[in-house]
Formats: C-alpha cells, structure tokens, sequence
C-alpha cells in the first residue's frame, strides 16, 4: 500500500516498487486544498489509503474551522497515516473578500469530531500553500489533480499569482455548491458560500472542473449500522468516532444517515464511473440577498436571447451557453459507501 | 355545464339550475389573473369548462404579451367560451419596478399562437384589475380563490392599495417559480422574473400560497400523441393549433413534449389531488447578478444560525424557518393530461 | 390671503375675490404628498399661507410616522389653519416593497415634536391618496405641480395605475436624495431610502423633476436666534415649539441649526429664484449593501463609454446621458429663512 | 540630484552620503504601486525626483493599460530617470475577482500619450510585485509608506497571504476613491472601480489610510498656461508633450484644465500640509446597479440606529461609526501644481 511504501528502507523500498503492478504507473497525482473538518478527515484518509491516487500535498484553507485549527488537523491526519513526507501547508487566513465563518456546530470544537487525535509527529511546510501549488504545477505539468473540498481561496489565489498553471492543471475535482439548493443557506452550499469571489474565479477560470455537490452528496448517505463495516485500527476506529459524531447530528434533525461530501470527491478522483455527471454552464452569484455563494447552473445550457424592441424587452430566441463544469447528478451510493469504508479500514 | 348556463334563456336556465347536482354548491369562486399567452389561453378554457369553479372575473396583466395584446386575448376568448357575463380587466401596463419582457418567440405575434381567434363580442371592463379584485375579495369575504399565471403585478397592487383582502382571500394558487432552475434564465422562471418585486410582495403578504413552479409542470407534458384525444369544436381546434404551435418550438429545442404550466395551476385549483406539495420558505430574490427573480426555497424550513464570535462568523446551530408556501413538487401526469384534453373537448 | 378665504361667511368671499389681485390668476396648483413629520408640518404651513400656491390636496404617505399617525397629523394641520376644505386624503400603509422605517426619534413619538395640537375638525377624504392624484391630475391637466415630500410611494402607485397622468401633471419638485451623502445611511437620505423602488419609478417616469435634496437642504439652516421672528399665534407658536424640539436635537449632535427640508422644497416652489439648479441624470440605487436608496447623480451627464476589445473592458469613448431632474446645488438661505418664518408667523 | 547617487561608484558614493545633509535621514520610504497611465507617469517622476522621498520600488498593476504594457511603461519611466537600481516588479495580470477594464481613450494606446520614450534600459525584477512588497515591510519595518495609485489588486493580495505586514506598514496613501461623485461610473472613479473587492479588502484592513480621490484632485487643476513654466531637459518635455495630450481631452470635454491625480497622491506623501483630510469611515460599494466601485463616506462619521419595534423599522438614535481613513476634501492648489512643475523640471 502506497502509504506505508515511502517509509520502507531503500532496498525494501526498490523491491517493493520492482513488485507494484503496472497500474500504480497511472496513479494520479493529486493536491487536496482541505479545511479539516470530519468529512475532509475522511478524504484525506481515503486519499492516503488509495493506491490509485499519488498525494502530492494537502494545502489548509480556513472553513470548516480556522486556519490554525484545521493546519493542526491536517498534520495529525497526516500523522495518523504515517505520512510526514508529504508537505502540508497553510494558505490564506481568510477569504479572498468577505469574512471567516466556521462551522464547528457540525464538526466540533477542534473540527474533527473532539476526537483527540495524537500530537502531530509531522511539520509544517513553510510556503505559503498557492505557492506550493503552482510550484507542484509547474513540476508535474499536465499531471496535477486538483482536489479542493473546502472554500477555493487557495486555488484562486494561485491563479491569481500565476494565471499559467491553469492550462497545466490536469482537471479540478471540486466537492462544492449545489444545483437544488444549500446548506448554509437555502441556496448555498458551505465551502461556496465560504468564499463566493474565491468560487468565481475558479469557475472562470477555464480549466476542466467536475463539481461534486451537496446534493449529490446527500444521495450517498452513510448510516450507522453501515460502521460496524469498519475495522479496527487507529485509523477506522477515528474513521468510527468521527462518522459516529455527524450521525448524532444528522439523525437530530431527521435526516437517514449523514453525507461524507468531500470523500465523494476524492472518490470520484479515484473512480469516475461511481457518478453520473452532465455538463452545464455553472454561475456563481455573489451579490444576491438570499443566494449569495449559489452555484447557478444552466441545466440545459440554454437562456432566453432577450433584446430590447418596441420599447420593452423581448424574448427573440434561445441562445446556447457555454458549458464550464461537469456537474455531477447521479450517484452509486453503494459503491462509494463500500469504497470508503473498505479503504478506511485499511482493504 | 356551466359555461353554457349563461346563454340559456330565463326559463331553461332556471330548469337547467334546478337539475344541477349538489356539488355545484361548492363551486370554488376564482379570479384568473392572466397574460394570455398560449398556456394562460389553456388555463382559461379549461377553467370556464370546469364545473367546479365559478370563475369572477379575468384580470390581465403584461407577460407573454403587452398588456393591449393581453386584454384584446382575454376578451376573444372569453367571446370563444360564449362567456361575456364574466368581467375581464386590464391592470398594470408594466411591472411595478423594472421594465416589460414579453415572450412572443414562444408564444406567437399575437400570443395565441398566431392563431386568429374571431374578434371578441365581449367587452372591457373599465376597472383597473387590482380594484376589481379589491371588490371582489371584499364581496365574497373567504371565498375567493386567486389564480394568478402571469407575472404578479396586479396582485401586488391590489394588496399594496387594501391590505385588508389579504386575509379574506381564500387561497391563492398560483403558477410561477421553480425549484430547480428557470427557464428565462438559469435561476428565473418567466412569471417570477418578469416582476420579481411584485412576487416579493406576494410571497411575503401572509395569505396561503401554493406555487405551481416550472420544475414540476415540466413533469406534465402534452406530447404531440395526445393532440389525438381533442374532440372537434371550436374550443378543442384552438387548442390543437395553439399546443401544436408551441410543440414545434419545444421539439425544435429537444424537448419531448410541452408543459401547459398555466392550466396545470387550473387543474390543481380544480383537483388538489393532481400534485403533492410540501411546506416551504419561499424567498423572492431581487438583487443577484444571476439569480433576480428566483423562488429561493428553504426545502428543509431549517438554516444553519451564524453568529458573530471570536473574529469570526461562526455556524452555532440550525434554525426552523417558517413556511409560506405550499410547494408543488410531483404530479400525476396523466391524470393531468386526461382532465385537460378532456375539459378542453367540453367533455 | 388665500387661507382665510374659506372661512368667510358667503358674501365677505365673494367680494373678497372680486379684490384679489390678478396674481391670483397664476396661482400653482399644487398636491403635497407628505408623512408629517415636523418639517413637512412647517410645509404644509408654509404652502398653507402662501398666496402663490392653491393647495388641492394633502395626500398621506407613511415614513416619519406610520400612515395612522401621519394622517392624523395631516388632519391636525390642516385643522390649524382653518382648511377643512382641502382634502387629506390616506395612501398605502407601507413603501411599494420592503418594509416600513419610521423617524420617532428625529419628529417625536407623535411626529410632531410631541406638541398637542387641538383634535382635529376635518375629516378624512375616503379616497385612496394615489386615486385622488390621478383624479385631480385629469380635472386640471397640465396645471398641478406635485410636492411629494415623504417617500414616494402614493407617487410611484398612482403612475402605476394610470401612466397617462405623467405627462399632465406639469412637475414634480420633490424633497429627497442627494448627491453629496445622506443622513440614514452614508450614502441614503431619508424619503428616498424609505422606499428606493418607489423613487425608482419616479425618477424614470419622464416628467419634469426638481429636486430638493438634503444637501442643498443642510445649506439653508434655522437658527435658535431666527425662532425670535416667528410672531404669535396658534401656526407661529406651533411652528416655534416644534423648531425647537429639532434644534435641541440638532444641537446635540453638533449642528449650529435645524434643516427644514420639505418647507424648502415648497419654498422653491413658490419661488424658484430662491435655488440655483442644475440638470442631471438621476439614477436611483436600489441593490447596493452601502448604497440602497441613494440618488446617483451624473453630475456632466458623461460616462465612460466601455466595449469589450481585445479580451478586456476597454474605455473608447465619453458618452452623454439624457438629464431627467434639476438637481438643486445652491439655496440663498436667507431668503428662505425670512420667507419662511414670515409666513409661518401670518406675514 | 538623487537619482544619480545610486549609479556612483562605490567611494563615491560613500563620500556623497557623508555629505548628505541631515534631511536624508527623514526620507519617507515609499512603494509606488502603479498602473502607467500619464498621470501614473508624473507621479513616478515626481517621486524619483524628490528628495523628501526614498522610493523602495516600483510595483505595477493592470488599470490603465494592461500589465505588460504598464510594465514596459515603468520601465521606460525609471530609465528616463535612469534609476535602473530600483526594483520594479509585475504583479498580477488582472483584478483579483472582475476582467479588466482599461483606459487608453485618455492615456493613449501605449498608456504613455503615445509619446514613444526610449526603449527600457533598466531590467524587469522577477518577483511578484505582492511577495516584493511583503519583503520590504519584512525589511523595513513600521517604515515603508504605500502610495498605490492605481487598482489596489496587488495591495489586497499581499495583505492576503502576509496579513502580519498590516501593522507594519508606515502608512497607505492612495489615490483613488471620491465623495463626491465619479469619473467611470456616475458614482465610481476609476481606481476603485478597477478593482472594487481589491479596494474592500485594503480599506477595511486596519492599517492608516489616507485617501487622495477624484474629487480634490480635480480641485487641483494644471492649465495650458502653466506647461510653460517646465523646463527642458529630457523628463520635462515628455511631461510637457503628456500633459498636453491629456489637457487636448480635458478641454475637449469643456474642462478648464487636467488634474493630475496620481502626482497629488505622491505630493501629499512629500508634503502632507498640501492638503486638509477629515477622518471617515469609508466604505467599498462591491454590489450596486449603479454604485459598484463607490467609496461611501460617513462624512461626520454618524448613522442612524435603526432597531425593528411594533412591526416596522425605527430609527431610535445616532450612531457613531469609527474612521478608517483620511479623506483629503481640500487641496492648495497653487501651491501643488509649482511643486509639480518645479520637480519635474529638476528644480
């Protein structure tokens, strides 16, 4: 398993790697911007225990929790799956225009749970993590995944400094928004409405996206009796703590079980085929009075062509939109749930 | 039937009364505020063929049509159902705020499809459509039940001028809106944006509201196979020409049929029991970039509750939001179909 | 004096008007549409004993107070000066779409400076204020000049239901907005803010409108020392005692005088050589989160003129807009000062 | 004159700082961020030529013109004043959420007048202008004044990755801004409306601010008259031939003369006595119909206090809000217009 591999001593290392089938050749690499948070904890874990994805560095951005919480979060996971060799880095403190809103309601007070995971036995990497991005892309043109599943500061950030890295960057994988309305809000969804400016840019930006959203994510709910599946081990029984926390909550306000939105995400990075995705045009609104941070998306990828004649506006035609994002519909729900408890507990 | 009742002569009508089944007691008094329009010409014929509403008068507003092109409609096809006892009155030349959009790309020159109805033997009310609704509602205190299918400017009026009828309403019923995207924009459905404040005002006046949105009489459709099942008829040959006309536009475009969204509103006011509509928060947005005139539902009633801590906005729990509005959200289709198809052929 | 007139007896009248001079043949007829309010009160009262002015109608609009308490102050007034012949008349009891903000704290908790005048002995007109203007703009087409000096609600309401007043009604000189920040808000003032639709539909109309803002306002200044030239009598010590309520108020906030801005703007309409005026394009802000209800002035009526070149908004041009106000910049304020308190004081 | 030191050899060099007089030790440590654009160019040649300054670098932003041509304008500029030992550095290529918008109506195509300087002697500084102005503050903390004169992208950038520079930072001394109306929009001048959530970012930052806008710039007039009193010399006859291609446009538009508003910012930093600042609180507009980019000003810093009772809106007291920024309302103008000319004639 990849996340044990880099720890082996050379010559292990070397017959070991002489031994990998042929498909680690194609593990994709990727770059998770997280703000840990219980389901990032879970992507990140299904990350680090997928053999199919080649991490190359998890970036902080503040949500679910603060900068410094969620960084503190990051390393302990990092910890937890004995990767110390993979950068973690902190990004920018806030968002790009508005105002920091946490989410420790859902997540807990240190945004994993209250779980107390053990010290982090890993260190901070010191740049600043667009900086890190754009260094990765610039590395591994063509080759990079970005995996965002918190607010998109960071990635609007780097292409903000580096507008080059968009046509380098292999696709974005983005747990975020929603086409059938939000949490925060009854119009969006919690890491756009984090940082609605940050998500525009993004979305224009010009690069390949496939959006995984709230709503496809509620359509992959994992239950409780679906835990007993998890093994032991440290890794699986935080997966058990932490999954075991939001269920309380979710099953508080009625709900069956509870998403794992942003291990949908990395899934998807793992295995397309887990969803059904259609392409449209997707909008983001930053100044709406109810729909500030909605992703607004042309289903159809059609608008009513409206022209001013005879003094009023009129409908003359239909116009064809440019579709930006793969939107993600449709779900195997029971693929996913037995992918990631499966790779949670170390199968 | 009721729509022929009225040209009886004294005598026949008196017999004809007394033969009446009971259930015309309870005969849902209705005023149909309309922009005819193709599927408001649909809504007001199978109204005026439906026994189990007593319409009070049509009220015409500017939409699919200018308010000239609306009335002289309205008045040719109250003239086609033999209906002049019934009050048909112009309102508004415009929406309250910002300025007209018509729709005759999908609704003819004329708005009927280009179809030349027989000039109207009915004449125009000379009321202003809010007052004759005032008086109305102040008439049949509880009993009226509001129609609207166009954009909601005479309804805003109305209550904007005597508050009071709010709660002597009875209901309102009314097609506009969506949850799941528009159809002028991608957020917008026609009605909602073409007075986006006026729908604030309805939205927010207090009276019982059921919407009839975009999204589920796209789960109605008239397929051109059931054009087949339209008896001979004056009435049944309009509707023939007026739903082929507007099938060629939605098959030019994909579609495999057309929704008839204005008479769906009829149906329900008919037979509640056509669709299942849940309790929701409503909001009219009027300000985003994207989203001005979107129905912003609150599909659970709850919204995460943010306050102000520790430098930051911090989610510190879910609050329950007060419904205002029964929202349509399935339909027995073929049900629907077969009342419309039906009542349209007098049958 | 023209406010005497009604209250002689048959005979005294009639000879009396055999005298007036033919400057009576020039009066202005004028309908103030007013929320009383202490400096609508000292307008009222002014245009009240102004010979140049033939005051058709008050009509009542909430905004300083609630509509109960505005007409109930409107009918005190107009009791005060002996005047039950003039209609006063009740509008909509609240702005055309967000809710109602009311200024207790600026006019007192009954609006006019807490002085208690007599009960009053005239009644109300039962017309709604809206259906009253348009009556009267079609009995006297091309002669009335609108003073609406609350928000203009019952102005945009009365457009709305018959567009063919605009262009009869001779003009429209308004107390409200202003080009160099507001009193509400930064950028807001009053009237405007209390209902930014309304003021929208007003300012787009297409009839001729001065503008009276805040600005120009805040340069015309009653002094304490000026009260002393109000001489005695019911209006005069009325219009002391409620002077000084708002000096004292004034004062605390460290102004070195009140603004009497709704008696300036029926001051300029008794004498337009008291302001100096210059035509602009006035837009009014209705979406903006610092900005809702200011009135944007295009100070030169040039804009840029932006087209899209070469992959970015490009500057190509300078382009001039239609002005659709005279925007009031400077005021002789002594000579408004003296024409006001002269003729609050029966002069 | 200052800009020869730096290209002294080494003894030289050491011998002319002993001579020096005491002065120099209170030269203000300043950071142009600028998008060259003419009056841009005056600024810089101001600053490069005044000794109370001590300029750390040029940093360039996209405004004006776009990046590389600005770019290339600096260049050229620091050549002319054959400061090649100046670091300037790009920064990003457009505004940090919006596209760009350029002005070479008034600058001409090349930013410059079209005045065709000598090709750049002096190399561009690799880094990114934001990471550069980072560095300085590092390096010379609580010393560095920034004078942003154009969009303020790069200031709000490196404010987001380096929150900590906010209180090192001297000062921010920009142009930009108005309160009195704009130049791009009715409302917006056009620095803030280059990039209004740039300018949302930087003003609500903490740091001190003083704001040199349209409006007192335009107070501030140079006239054709007084391009006479520029000497020749290499830096004086390209302000001459600049100035006079902006005066052609100025006069054009039936203005007496042309501001030049960048250059005022500088002179204000050498000379704060130049003009008269009152503290507001200032605010970006990000979101209005027709105020995007407006800098909404509390002039006397008091507002309203508006708290929901009885079922509306009601104003209960005033407000105090806290200053952000010195806003200049009052220039001498004499005075800043011989500073100009005398230092651009290298007097």
């Amino acid at each position: 398993m990849r996340t044990r591999r880099c720890r082996l001593p050379g010559l292990a290392a070397l017959l070991l790697l002489a031994a990998l089938p042929a498909a680690a050749a194609t593990e994709k690499k990727v770059i998770i911007d997280t703000d840990p948070g219980i389901d990032d904890a879970m992507a990140i874990l299904l990350a680090l225990n997928s053999p199919e994805l080649d991490v190359q560095a998890l970036t902080v951005v503040p949500g679910n929790v603060p900068l410094r919480q969620g960084t503190e979060n990051a390393l302990r996971l990092v910890s937890l799956a004995g990767r110390c060799d993979l950068p973690v880095a902190a990004g920018a403190d806030r968002p790009l225009v508005q105002q920091l809103t946490t989410a420790e309601f859902w997540h807990g007070q240190n945004g994993l749970a209250d779980v107390n995971l053990p010290a982090p036995q890993c260190k901070l990497d010191p740049r600043f993590a667009p900086d890190l991005i754009i260094e990765l892309v610039h590395r591994f043109p063509n080759e990079i995944t970005l995996v965002p599943v918190g607010p998109l500061t960071n990635i609007a950030l780097a292409t903000r400094k580096d507008p080059s890295i968009v046509p380098l960057v292999k696709e974005v994988i983005l747990m975020g928004g929603s086409i059938s309305g939000g949490n925060v809000t009854a119009a969006a969804e919690a890491n756009i409405y984090g940082d609605p400016e940050a998500a525009k840019i993004v979305f224009s930006a010009g690069w390949r996206i496939t959006m995984v959203g709230l709503d496809v994510g509620n359509k992959a709910l994992v239950r409780r009796a679906d835990l007993a599946r998890l093994s032991s081990g440290p890794q699986s029984e935080f997966a058990r703590a932490a999954l075991g926390y939001i269920l309380d909550r979710s099953e508080e306000f009625g709900f069956p079980g509870t998403a794992v939105y942003d291990a949908l995400a990395v899934a998807v990075t793992i295995d397309r085929s887990l969803v059904t995705a259609q392409p449209m045009r997707v909008e983001i609104e930053t100044r709406g009075e109810h729909t500030r941070g909605e992703t607004v998306a042309y289903r159809y990828n059609l608008v009513d062509q409206v022209e001013w004649r005879d003094g009023r506006n009129m409908v003359v035609g239909i116009l064809r939109v440019r579709p930006n994002a793969e939107v993600c519909v449709e779900v195997d729900a029971a693929r996913f749930v037995q992918l990631l408890l499966s790779r949670l507990s170390g199968r």
